[in-house]
Protein backbone atom coordinates (compact mmCIF):
# COMPACT_ATOMS: atom_id res chain seq x y z
CA UNK A 1 0.00 0.00 0.00
CA UNK A 2 1.29 3.42 -0.82
CA UNK A 3 2.58 5.57 2.05
CA UNK A 4 -0.08 8.47 2.62
CA UNK A 5 0.23 11.45 4.79
CA UNK A 6 -2.96 14.08 5.44
CA UNK A 7 -2.03 17.24 6.51
CA UNK A 8 -4.75 19.39 8.46
CA UNK A 9 -3.70 22.66 9.13
CA UNK A 10 -4.67 26.42 10.73
CA UNK A 11 -4.14 28.89 8.51
CA UNK A 12 -1.13 30.54 8.74
CA UNK A 13 0.76 27.41 10.67
CA UNK A 14 3.31 26.68 7.92
CA UNK A 15 1.45 23.84 7.27
CA UNK A 16 1.43 23.72 3.29
CA UNK A 17 5.47 24.43 3.75
CA UNK A 18 5.42 21.75 5.91
CA UNK A 19 3.53 19.44 3.39
CA UNK A 20 5.57 20.09 1.00
CA UNK A 21 9.66 19.63 2.28
CA UNK A 22 7.85 16.69 3.92
CA UNK A 23 6.86 15.10 0.17
CA UNK A 24 10.43 16.07 -0.61
CA UNK A 25 12.16 14.34 2.43
CA UNK A 26 10.17 11.32 1.21
CA UNK A 27 10.26 11.41 -2.01
CA UNK A 28 6.85 11.70 -2.35
CA UNK A 29 4.22 13.17 -4.22
CA UNK A 30 2.27 16.87 -2.96
CA UNK A 31 -0.83 17.62 -3.56
CA UNK A 32 -2.17 20.75 -2.81
CA UNK A 33 -3.38 23.48 -5.27
CA UNK A 34 -2.96 20.34 -7.80
CA UNK A 35 -6.24 19.17 -6.71
CA UNK A 36 -7.98 21.93 -7.81
CA UNK A 37 -6.74 22.40 -11.24
CA UNK A 38 -7.60 18.94 -11.83
CA UNK A 39 -11.01 19.42 -10.43
CA UNK A 40 -11.28 22.37 -12.98
CA UNK A 41 -10.19 20.50 -15.78
CA UNK A 42 -12.76 17.50 -15.43
CA UNK A 43 -15.94 19.91 -14.28
CA UNK A 44 -14.56 22.11 -17.24
CA UNK A 45 -14.80 25.25 -14.66
CA UNK A 46 -12.45 27.82 -14.12
CA UNK A 47 -9.94 27.31 -11.60
CA UNK A 48 -10.55 30.45 -9.73
CA UNK A 49 -14.11 29.43 -9.54
CA UNK A 50 -12.98 26.22 -7.70
CA UNK A 51 -11.40 27.32 -5.55
CA UNK A 52 -13.72 29.53 -4.38
CA UNK A 53 -15.59 26.62 -3.10
CA UNK A 54 -13.26 24.16 -2.37
CA UNK A 55 -12.69 24.39 1.51
CA UNK A 56 -15.03 27.50 1.61
CA UNK A 57 -18.00 27.41 3.45
CA UNK A 58 -20.79 25.14 1.81
CA UNK A 59 -24.01 26.90 0.23
CA UNK A 60 -26.59 24.79 1.66
CA UNK A 61 -27.22 23.97 5.10
CA UNK A 62 -28.10 20.63 5.71
CA UNK A 63 -24.77 18.46 6.21
CA UNK A 64 -24.00 15.88 3.35
CA UNK A 65 -23.49 12.98 5.95
CA UNK A 66 -26.76 13.50 7.72
CA UNK A 67 -29.30 11.78 5.53
CA UNK A 68 -28.24 13.40 2.52
CA UNK A 69 -31.25 11.59 0.39
CA UNK A 70 -34.08 13.65 2.77
CA UNK A 71 -32.79 17.06 1.28
CA UNK A 72 -32.39 17.58 -2.00
CA UNK A 73 -29.94 20.17 -3.05
CA UNK A 74 -31.60 23.01 -2.97
CA UNK A 75 -30.81 25.26 -6.21
CA UNK A 76 -27.88 24.57 -8.77
CA UNK A 77 -25.21 26.61 -6.86
CA UNK A 78 -25.42 23.95 -3.98
CA UNK A 79 -25.60 21.06 -6.76
CA UNK A 80 -22.17 22.40 -7.95
CA UNK A 81 -20.95 22.78 -5.07
CA UNK A 82 -21.93 18.65 -4.54
CA UNK A 83 -20.41 17.87 -7.77
CA UNK A 84 -17.45 19.88 -6.99
CA UNK A 85 -16.91 17.83 -3.69
CA UNK A 86 -17.63 14.46 -5.44
CA UNK A 87 -14.73 15.23 -7.90
CA UNK A 88 -12.56 15.92 -5.32
CA UNK A 89 -13.29 12.88 -3.48
CA UNK A 90 -13.04 10.71 -6.41
CA UNK A 91 -9.45 12.94 -7.31
CA UNK A 92 -8.04 12.16 -4.28
CA UNK A 93 -8.80 8.37 -4.35
CA UNK A 94 -6.89 8.47 -7.68
CA UNK A 95 -3.88 10.38 -6.19
CA UNK A 96 -3.72 8.05 -3.36
CA UNK A 97 -3.70 5.15 -5.43
CA UNK A 98 -1.16 5.83 -7.93
CA UNK A 99 1.86 6.60 -5.60
CA UNK A 100 3.22 7.74 -1.95
CA UNK A 101 1.53 11.34 -1.15
CA UNK A 102 1.01 13.94 1.05
CA UNK A 103 -2.23 15.52 0.34
CA UNK A 104 -2.92 19.00 2.12
CA UNK A 105 -6.51 19.76 3.59
CA UNK A 106 -9.64 19.07 2.06
CA UNK A 107 -10.71 16.06 4.36
CA UNK A 108 -8.39 14.12 2.73
CA UNK A 109 -7.71 12.06 6.22
CA UNK A 110 -11.65 11.24 6.23
CA UNK A 111 -11.48 10.34 2.46
CA UNK A 112 -8.46 8.40 2.76
CA UNK A 113 -9.48 6.49 6.01
CA UNK A 114 -9.51 3.44 5.06
CA UNK A 115 -6.36 3.66 3.47
CA UNK A 116 -4.25 4.16 7.09
CA UNK A 117 -3.03 7.75 6.08
CA UNK A 118 -0.50 9.24 8.37
CA UNK A 119 -2.72 12.34 9.92
CA UNK A 120 -1.22 15.09 10.85
CA UNK A 121 -2.06 18.61 12.32
CA UNK A 122 -0.17 21.23 12.28
CA UNK A 123 -0.87 24.57 14.66
CA UNK A 124 0.91 27.58 16.25
CA UNK A 125 0.15 30.23 18.45
CA UNK A 126 -1.99 33.24 16.96
CA UNK A 127 1.25 35.74 16.94
CA UNK A 128 3.49 33.20 14.59
CA UNK A 129 0.59 32.46 12.47
CA UNK A 130 0.23 36.51 12.26
CA UNK A 131 3.89 36.39 11.57
CA UNK A 132 4.01 33.79 8.77
CA UNK A 133 0.93 35.61 6.91
CA UNK A 134 2.61 38.56 6.90
CA UNK A 135 5.65 37.09 5.20
CA UNK A 136 3.54 35.31 2.51
CA UNK A 137 1.15 38.11 1.93
CA UNK A 138 0.73 39.88 -1.55
CA UNK A 139 1.90 43.36 -0.62
CA UNK A 140 -1.18 44.79 0.53
CA UNK A 141 -2.48 42.52 3.33
CA UNK A 142 1.02 42.65 4.58
CA UNK A 143 0.43 46.43 5.74
CA UNK A 144 -2.18 45.14 7.73
CA UNK A 145 -2.76 45.44 11.16
CA UNK A 146 -1.85 42.36 13.83
CA UNK A 147 -5.50 42.53 14.75
CA UNK A 148 -6.97 42.34 10.83
CA UNK A 149 -4.46 39.79 9.99
CA UNK A 150 -5.64 37.93 13.30
CA UNK A 151 -9.26 38.70 12.24
CA UNK A 152 -8.74 36.96 8.91
CA UNK A 153 -6.73 34.21 10.09
CA UNK A 154 -9.64 33.37 12.47
CA UNK A 155 -12.02 33.96 9.88
CA UNK A 156 -10.59 31.37 6.97
CA UNK A 157 -10.27 28.68 10.18
CA UNK A 158 -13.81 29.33 10.85
CA UNK A 159 -14.60 28.48 6.86
CA UNK A 160 -12.16 25.39 7.18
CA UNK A 161 -13.80 24.03 9.86
CA UNK A 162 -17.32 24.67 8.75
CA UNK A 163 -16.33 22.96 5.77
CA UNK A 164 -14.92 19.61 7.10
CA UNK A 165 -18.15 19.47 9.36
CA UNK A 166 -20.15 19.58 6.50
CA UNK A 167 -18.49 16.92 4.53
CA UNK A 168 -17.35 14.68 7.39
CA UNK A 169 -19.86 15.16 10.47
CA UNK A 170 -16.41 15.69 12.40
CA UNK A 171 -14.90 18.62 14.18
CA UNK A 172 -12.08 20.25 12.35
CA UNK A 173 -8.76 20.22 14.68
CA UNK A 174 -10.01 17.74 17.19
CA UNK A 175 -7.11 15.88 18.20
CA UNK A 176 -8.51 12.60 18.30
CA UNK A 177 -8.58 12.67 14.26
CA UNK A 178 -5.24 12.83 14.03
CA UNK A 179 -2.28 10.91 14.93
CA UNK A 180 -0.16 13.16 15.70
CA UNK A 181 0.12 17.47 16.10
CA UNK A 182 2.34 20.09 15.33
CA UNK A 183 2.91 22.78 16.99
CA UNK A 184 5.30 25.15 14.52
CA UNK A 185 5.17 27.98 17.27
CA UNK A 186 8.77 29.58 16.70
CA UNK A 187 10.09 26.39 14.81
CA UNK A 188 11.88 26.32 10.99
CA UNK A 189 10.00 24.59 9.18
CA UNK A 190 12.50 22.86 7.52
CA UNK A 191 14.17 20.78 10.60
CA UNK A 192 10.63 20.16 11.60
CA UNK A 193 9.99 18.44 7.85
CA UNK A 194 12.83 16.35 8.54
CA UNK A 195 11.74 15.27 11.91
CA UNK A 196 8.63 14.37 10.92
CA UNK A 197 9.57 12.45 7.73
CA UNK A 198 11.69 9.78 10.13
CA UNK A 199 8.27 9.13 11.77
CA UNK A 200 6.98 7.95 8.35
CA UNK A 201 9.70 5.43 7.96
CA UNK B 1 22.55 21.06 27.28
CA UNK B 2 21.22 18.08 28.07
CA UNK B 3 18.13 16.88 25.81
CA UNK B 4 14.96 16.93 27.73
CA UNK B 5 11.71 15.47 26.70
CA UNK B 6 8.23 16.13 29.00
CA UNK B 7 5.59 14.32 29.19
CA UNK B 8 2.11 15.26 29.80
CA UNK B 9 -0.06 12.70 29.34
CA UNK B 10 -4.22 11.27 29.93
CA UNK B 11 -4.98 8.54 32.08
CA UNK B 12 -4.92 5.56 30.41
CA UNK B 13 -3.40 6.67 27.17
CA UNK B 14 -0.55 4.88 27.56
CA UNK B 15 2.05 8.23 27.88
CA UNK B 16 4.11 6.90 31.11
CA UNK B 17 5.08 3.35 29.05
CA UNK B 18 5.73 5.82 26.16
CA UNK B 19 7.76 7.92 28.29
CA UNK B 20 9.81 4.78 29.36
CA UNK B 21 10.43 3.27 26.25
CA UNK B 22 11.45 7.01 25.27
CA UNK B 23 13.50 6.88 27.52
CA UNK B 24 15.43 3.38 26.93
CA UNK B 25 15.29 4.24 22.63
CA UNK B 26 17.25 7.92 23.88
CA UNK B 27 19.87 6.30 26.61
CA UNK B 28 18.58 8.82 28.66
CA UNK B 29 17.24 8.77 32.19
CA UNK B 30 13.55 8.16 33.23
CA UNK B 31 11.96 10.35 35.45
CA UNK B 32 8.44 9.52 37.40
CA UNK B 33 7.56 7.72 40.43
CA UNK B 34 11.01 8.34 41.53
CA UNK B 35 10.46 12.03 41.63
CA UNK B 36 7.89 10.84 44.49
CA UNK B 37 10.31 8.60 46.34
CA UNK B 38 13.36 11.14 46.17
CA UNK B 39 10.47 13.93 47.51
CA UNK B 40 9.80 11.42 50.50
CA UNK B 41 13.35 11.64 50.90
CA UNK B 42 14.15 14.97 51.41
CA UNK B 43 10.64 15.62 53.44
CA UNK B 44 10.59 12.44 55.67
CA UNK B 45 7.12 12.08 54.64
CA UNK B 46 5.76 8.72 53.53
CA UNK B 47 6.05 8.16 49.61
CA UNK B 48 2.32 6.82 50.12
CA UNK B 49 1.75 10.49 51.50
CA UNK B 50 3.66 12.41 48.95
CA UNK B 51 2.06 10.21 45.98
CA UNK B 52 -1.32 11.10 47.08
CA UNK B 53 -1.01 14.88 46.69
CA UNK B 54 1.33 15.32 43.79
CA UNK B 55 -0.59 15.45 40.81
CA UNK B 56 -4.21 15.58 42.96
CA UNK B 57 -6.38 18.68 43.85
CA UNK B 58 -4.53 20.96 45.69
CA UNK B 59 -6.69 21.44 48.86
CA UNK B 60 -5.85 25.39 48.97
CA UNK B 61 -8.73 27.36 46.36
CA UNK B 62 -6.23 29.93 45.62
CA UNK B 63 -3.73 29.74 42.43
CA UNK B 64 -0.15 29.74 43.52
CA UNK B 65 0.83 31.73 40.85
CA UNK B 66 -1.92 34.52 41.17
CA UNK B 67 -0.67 36.82 44.15
CA UNK B 68 0.41 34.14 46.18
CA UNK B 69 1.68 36.47 49.10
CA UNK B 70 -1.63 37.69 49.20
CA UNK B 71 -3.31 34.65 50.24
CA UNK B 72 -0.96 33.09 52.72
CA UNK B 73 -1.39 29.14 53.09
CA UNK B 74 -4.27 28.49 55.05
CA UNK B 75 -3.58 25.45 57.27
CA UNK B 76 -0.94 22.99 57.49
CA UNK B 77 -1.67 20.49 55.25
CA UNK B 78 -2.03 23.56 51.95
CA UNK B 79 1.60 24.59 53.65
CA UNK B 80 2.73 20.66 53.42
CA UNK B 81 1.07 21.03 49.75
CA UNK B 82 3.40 23.83 48.92
CA UNK B 83 6.45 22.27 50.30
CA UNK B 84 5.93 19.30 48.77
CA UNK B 85 5.62 21.42 45.42
CA UNK B 86 8.91 23.13 46.27
CA UNK B 87 10.84 20.06 46.73
CA UNK B 88 9.41 19.06 43.55
CA UNK B 89 10.61 21.45 41.72
CA UNK B 90 13.84 21.65 42.88
CA UNK B 91 14.37 17.86 42.32
CA UNK B 92 13.14 17.98 38.44
CA UNK B 93 15.44 21.08 37.89
CA UNK B 94 18.34 18.95 39.38
CA UNK B 95 17.71 15.80 37.41
CA UNK B 96 17.53 17.85 34.22
CA UNK B 97 20.72 19.41 35.07
CA UNK B 98 22.35 16.00 35.88
CA UNK B 99 21.63 13.81 32.12
CA UNK B 100 19.45 13.68 29.51
CA UNK B 101 16.17 12.42 30.64
CA UNK B 102 12.22 11.64 30.16
CA UNK B 103 9.84 12.75 32.93
CA UNK B 104 6.43 11.99 33.05
CA UNK B 105 4.26 14.59 34.42
CA UNK B 106 4.51 17.06 37.35
CA UNK B 107 4.18 20.37 35.64
CA UNK B 108 8.01 19.44 34.29
CA UNK B 109 7.23 21.12 30.83
CA UNK B 110 6.55 24.13 32.99
CA UNK B 111 9.51 24.10 35.45
CA UNK B 112 11.97 23.38 32.99
CA UNK B 113 10.41 25.98 30.49
CA UNK B 114 13.80 28.01 30.04
CA UNK B 115 15.59 24.34 28.87
CA UNK B 116 14.14 24.31 25.61
CA UNK B 117 12.61 20.45 26.47
CA UNK B 118 11.14 18.63 24.45
CA UNK B 119 6.58 18.84 25.03
CA UNK B 120 4.80 15.61 24.27
CA UNK B 121 1.05 15.21 24.97
CA UNK B 122 -0.28 11.70 24.71
CA UNK B 123 -3.95 11.13 24.38
CA UNK B 124 -5.88 8.64 23.10
CA UNK B 125 -9.58 7.89 22.83
CA UNK B 126 -11.61 6.52 25.39
CA UNK B 127 -12.44 3.19 24.29
CA UNK B 128 -8.94 2.38 24.11
CA UNK B 129 -7.46 4.15 27.46
CA UNK B 130 -10.53 1.73 29.31
CA UNK B 131 -8.64 -1.25 27.23
CA UNK B 132 -5.35 -0.11 28.41
CA UNK B 133 -6.62 0.60 32.16
CA UNK B 134 -8.27 -2.63 32.55
CA UNK B 135 -5.48 -4.74 31.31
CA UNK B 136 -3.06 -2.84 33.83
CA UNK B 137 -5.47 -2.41 36.81
CA UNK B 138 -5.33 -4.48 39.64
CA UNK B 139 -7.61 -7.82 39.37
CA UNK B 140 -10.70 -5.95 41.19
CA UNK B 141 -10.81 -2.95 39.13
CA UNK B 142 -9.64 -4.57 36.17
CA UNK B 143 -13.62 -6.04 36.29
CA UNK B 144 -14.86 -2.82 36.47
CA UNK B 145 -17.81 -1.79 33.78
CA UNK B 146 -16.34 0.31 30.94
CA UNK B 147 -18.57 3.22 32.46
CA UNK B 148 -17.13 2.76 35.77
CA UNK B 149 -13.73 2.73 33.82
CA UNK B 150 -14.19 5.71 32.40
CA UNK B 151 -15.72 7.60 35.10
CA UNK B 152 -12.59 6.91 36.90
CA UNK B 153 -10.25 8.29 33.66
CA UNK B 154 -11.94 11.28 33.49
CA UNK B 155 -11.91 12.60 37.40
CA UNK B 156 -8.17 11.51 37.60
CA UNK B 157 -7.09 13.57 34.48
CA UNK B 158 -9.55 16.49 35.93
CA UNK B 159 -7.27 16.37 39.30
CA UNK B 160 -4.52 16.53 36.65
CA UNK B 161 -5.69 19.89 35.14
CA UNK B 162 -6.55 21.42 38.18
CA UNK B 163 -3.26 20.30 39.68
CA UNK B 164 -1.83 21.77 36.32
CA UNK B 165 -3.44 24.66 36.33
CA UNK B 166 -3.26 25.23 40.02
CA UNK B 167 0.56 25.63 39.68
CA UNK B 168 1.43 26.68 36.57
CA UNK B 169 -1.73 28.88 35.76
CA UNK B 170 -1.82 27.20 32.50
CA UNK B 171 -4.73 25.04 30.97
CA UNK B 172 -3.73 21.38 31.19
CA UNK B 173 -3.64 19.31 27.86
CA UNK B 174 -3.37 23.26 25.96
CA UNK B 175 -1.89 21.67 22.44
CA UNK B 176 -0.47 25.28 22.59
CA UNK B 177 1.66 24.20 25.68
CA UNK B 178 3.40 21.07 23.61
CA UNK B 179 5.63 20.96 20.98
CA UNK B 180 3.81 17.12 19.27
CA UNK B 181 1.03 15.95 20.59
CA UNK B 182 0.73 11.61 20.20
CA UNK B 183 -2.70 9.98 19.67
CA UNK B 184 -1.97 6.74 20.95
CA UNK B 185 -5.47 4.82 19.85
CA UNK B 186 -5.15 1.18 18.18
CA UNK B 187 -1.43 1.87 18.27
CA UNK B 188 1.42 -0.11 19.55
CA UNK B 189 3.39 1.93 21.78
CA UNK B 190 6.71 0.21 21.78
CA UNK B 191 6.25 0.93 17.57
CA UNK B 192 5.44 4.64 18.64
CA UNK B 193 8.50 4.94 21.24
CA UNK B 194 10.78 4.23 18.41
CA UNK B 195 9.07 6.54 15.91
CA UNK B 196 8.89 9.57 18.46
CA UNK B 197 12.57 9.16 19.04
CA UNK B 198 13.81 10.29 16.18
CA UNK B 199 12.14 12.88 16.53
CA UNK B 200 14.74 13.91 19.17
CA UNK B 201 17.67 13.33 17.10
Amino acid sequence: MNKIVTIGREFGSGGRELGRRLAEELGAAYYDKEIVSEIAKRTELSEQYVQSIVERKPVVLYPIHVGRSFYPALDTVAEQNAAIYARQHEIIREMADRSDCVIVGRCADFILRDKDPLRLFVYADMPSKIARCRQKAPEGEARYSDRKLARMIKKIDAERAHYYYFYTGRKWGDPLNFDVCVNTTQQEIKALAKAIARLCD
